[in-house]
């Protein structure tokens, strides 16, 4: 069976991976080329600062590692203030003896090396019998530090390692890059990994490569105390929110041995076990700082994102590390890996700041009407009565092409502008196509909406820009339609009808505005009943139908348009004209 | 039905979250837990730098946003050299035009502001209303850059925005930290945003908070040139491996009309939408800047991670950014938020280096026999015979208690000691215990084997550090041990021979050989009969047993060290005993 054709087998899981037996090399590949500043050892899955030689005698090497799968750990620990290399072997199995010795041999020197090692045995053994054989065939002083921050089980004789490793490895970087020896070094990670406590939680399992997802966990089902590789928690529960299984979580941990040592001041790390979403990690944030303050830990240090994962397991894990200054200083110590990002202090998440009131331009006073003004009214009036009155021929139409509501839409911002109308200020273009756009926006929803408001809005801020006249007005409405809509001509919008009535009264700038206002509508009609004939909708609700439905039918927004322009041009031709 | 209940639904999706109308404020707070240099309106789904006053008059303001659900963007952009700040909407839904509003009146002085938008009609209708209102009713400057880098549809009128938008953010973020105009910024944003090209590709659909997954997709489909709104991709296809979907991705999106603009030098952001792991998000990585070096495009900047995702969605996208020295500069600017991870230049992944040779200590020549050396090979002769000699015993007790492999394993590395023991130069106790060490090393597999080499190699490291006595580089060893292997007296493992036999010779150091050992091995005897009723292992294979399989046979490795010793002893004491 081909690579392609197992990747597809029914029960296969959704892995992006090529041969499942080369993802450890693989992926150190991709780590190496994210990080200049890394090299590998050839042949070995050994990852190094490419500085390394020039660290080898002025300060402690740093080397940590074991199984692959719980990326960035730990070759994404290795950088700057963090590890001087790191030892990775196949997937959730410890690297092999000869590996370890040769990322020792590597990078130590005069100074020494310190080992990382979580509690597992093969790592255990490995990383051990590596150092020792460094000492007895290569006189190389090597130490080894062993972190077991897993709570979950209390009797545990070998607690296991897990997140709270990642604190190991911080600490340890800096007190080596800060120059200290290979015994005050290693006192201060065992310092670290005596006191971390860790308790992990999840909602599935996870998934080798190129073996079927792990199903342990139901839907609804949740696991406590859970291991990095696969293991069952020592608890199956419920699932339930974000802030109730972190309340647990933070309980279990709290009552355990290490955990109740965890009291004032505390560094905390939450841990994405895999597939923990970005949002549902700062939920999770959220929650578990919340809950500590609530059983009087404050955190000083909030580390939250994916330091130890453990392939695409749902779930998180939360280390904390009680803290004094001399650890304070050690976390916040510069430090340059992928793995690590450098942790906040938590702040008050309640802080804001007061949102800008509405304090919206009060319209001026209308003046006594003139007959200019009285016609502008009367051409208003005409416009808004002219939707209304075709309230139904747009639904219809509407329910054709749309979603129905055109109709009711413009019906209910032309009431709303016939109500309003007395408030606007007649004499001030500018106040006028601010109150038609209050209007409309007060009363009328959807896009619909927003697109007229868009409008006279654009239109209120040309006004006094240049030339007072409708038309640059009326092109300046229509250009932020443009602009904001997405919508072009010949994509069965109302822009089909805005677009040549808008370039018409460019051309007839010198002409009255009764005729200019005819040419328009005109261009408005002839281009609104053209969309009859466009089959294919670019923009707006249409766009999801056939060529046979749209065929035929006007677009109901366009028509209005050509409705509401008619209106006005009527107005300004008829009697009142002057 | 309470949230616990819903969550434990069947069919309910596995989520860690609290009230899925409350998604949005709650990522909001632990956000800002995390980033103190951030701060909110209040009442409202907007984050904006801290210094936003500050900062008012002397640089343009950057403000983007969009529906949630794509964290880390937008409030993750918010911060030094990006955004000022960012305008949440519900999930997968527009922002209203009062929140938009809101963030430009709040951050927007002098300088002006400028909207970055992501191609949606919702989003684009409702910031173009609050850009318009902000110029209309209260004299801002506000421009806006529609971003439409998805070439997914490549007759699409209105292609989407989606992951490119991260690349419009830090240059229009880096061009106005940099003091320009926001007709400059606009400038610069607009050319990001015109000539950006992604594409994406997914495994799964992703799932709305509170809602059943997307099962659009079964195990085995995969689908091309989807959206970041669970909106269906352009095409259907098989599963493959990364290397193929990646040359996938590669060669629509290098065909598209943005694409093939891309030529020489470019900007490479691959995006993951969701739950890709770390592990394969570095694999991905590989095959994806070596597919664009296969064609002729040279990734001068690589980032990778969580960029834009989409909620859950296991899948990918693909930005591509023609690069040049300008751009180049923007990309570089120093910039704070946590969403932004700095760019690489990707380097040789075939670097390394070379691994430590392997160059072992040459062992002494052996020296003519003395009567010593003479008793010391019987008696190491005579050890491990008794072993081979007891293969089966040790077998059938491995069989009721462990792996059944004890036995055999034990007689390998003895077979191999009698092999090499001519070689092993027995004037020189350092290097005969190099020798052992190597010899069950080459032999011996499984933990047995590391440890016996764990313990030759510590008492070989003992030698001449202080007195040369047995009893003190027997200490060594088992101190070894018990550090490396973690198991302590009672743990139903050799160390119950071991720890037993140590005590004993340290107490008689004084003694003539042949009793020391006679009385060490005795206590060995004693420490491995006792295993028979330890009836919990605290370590090893056993630990896995229960009580009644345990209870009556002894471990199989303590009564291992009990026959070596005893065999030691023997021959000390028998007639070649000086």
């Amino acid at each position: 069976m081909t690579q392609q054709e197992q990747l597809a087998q029914p029960g296969a899981a959704r892995q992006l991976i090529n041969d499942p037996s080369q993802v450890v090399p693989e992926l150190i590949e991709g780590l190496l080329l994210t990080r200049p500043g890394l090299t590998r050892l050839a042949g070995l899955n050994v990852v190094l600062r490419s500085d390394f030689a020039a660290l080898k005698d002025r300060q402690v090497a740093i080397i940590s590692g074991g199984g692959s799968g719980h990326e960035p750990a730990h070759a994404g620990y290795v950088g700057p203030g963090l590890l001087t290399a790191a030892v990775a072997g196949d997937v959730f199995a410890s690297p092999s003896t000869a590996s370890v010795l040769a990322a020792i041999r590597a990078v130590t020197g005069e100074a020494g090396c310190l080992l990382i090692v979580k509690n597992y045995t093969g790592d255990r053994l490995n990383f051990g019998l590596a150092a020792e054989q460094a000492g007895s065939e290569y006189g190389l002083k090597v130490r080894m530090v062993v972190v077991s921050d897993d709570v979950a089980l209390p009797d545990a004789p070998q607690p296991r390692g897990i997140a709270g490793t990642v604190f190991v490895h911080k600490v340890a970087g800096a007190a080596a890059e800060a120059g200290l020896s290979l015994d005050e070094v290693q006192a201060e990670a065992e310092q670290v990994a005596a006191s971390v406590a860790s308790l992990g939680l999840a909602l599935s399992g996870c998934t080798l490569p190129g073996q079927a997802p792990d199903t342990r966990l139901g839907v609804g089902e949740i696991e406590l105390g859970l291991g990095i590789h696969g293991e069952e928690g020592i608890e199956r529960g419920r699932h339930d929110t974000a802030d109730a299984l972190t309340d647990l979580l933070l309980g279990t941990l709290l009552q355990s041995r290490r955990g109740a040592a965890v009291q004032g001041r505390a560094a905390l790390l939450l841990n994405n076990l895999g597939t923990v979403t970005p949002m549902e990690l700062l939920i999770l944030t959220r929650a578990a700082v919340a809950g500590l303050a609530g059983r009087g830990v404050r955190v000083e240090r909030l580390y939250t994102g994916s330091y130890m994962t453990s392939l695409d397991m749902k779930g998180y894990s939360l280390s904390l590390l009680p803290l004094g200054d001399a650890l304070l200083q050690r976390l916040d110590a510069p430090a340059d890996a992928p793995g690590w990002t450098a942790g906040a202090l938590p702040s008050d998440v309640a802080r804001s700041q007061p949102a800008p009131e509405v304090h919206e331009e009060r319209l001026a006073q209308r003046a006594a009407l003139t007959p200019e003004t009285t016609r502008l009214e009367a051409a208003i009036r005409a416009a808004a009565q002219s939707l209304i009155d075709h309230e139904a021929q747009l639904t219809a139409w509407d329910k054709q092409v749309g979603d129905g509501d055109c109709g009711t839409t413009l019906r209910r911002g032309a009431e709303r502008i016939l109500a309003d109308l007395g408030t606007y200020p007649l004499q001030d273009a500018r106040g006028t196509l601010l109150g038609l756009a209050r209007s409309v926006s007060a009363s009328m929803g959807g896009s619909t909406g927003v697109l007229y408001a868009i409008f006279f809005r654009a239109a209120a801020q040309a006004v006094g820009t240049g030339e007072r006249g409708w038309a640059a007005l009326f092109g300046a409405g229509v250009d932020a339609l443009g602009q904001y809509g997405g919508a072009g001509e010949g994509d069965r919008t109302m822009m089909d009808a805005l677009l040549p009535a808008g370039r018409e009264a460019q051309r007839g700038t010198a002409l009255p505005t009764a005729e200019l206002l005819g040419r328009a509508a005109t261009a408005a009609e002839t281009g609104a009943d053209a969309t009859r004939h466009l089959t294919k909708a670019g923009a707006g609700r249409s766009a999801y139908l056939s060529a046979q439905v749209l065929e035929g039918t006007p677009d109901p927004g366009a028509a209005a348009v050509a409705l509401w322009l008619r209106a006005l041009a009527d107005t300004y031709r008829g009697p009142q004209s002057l």
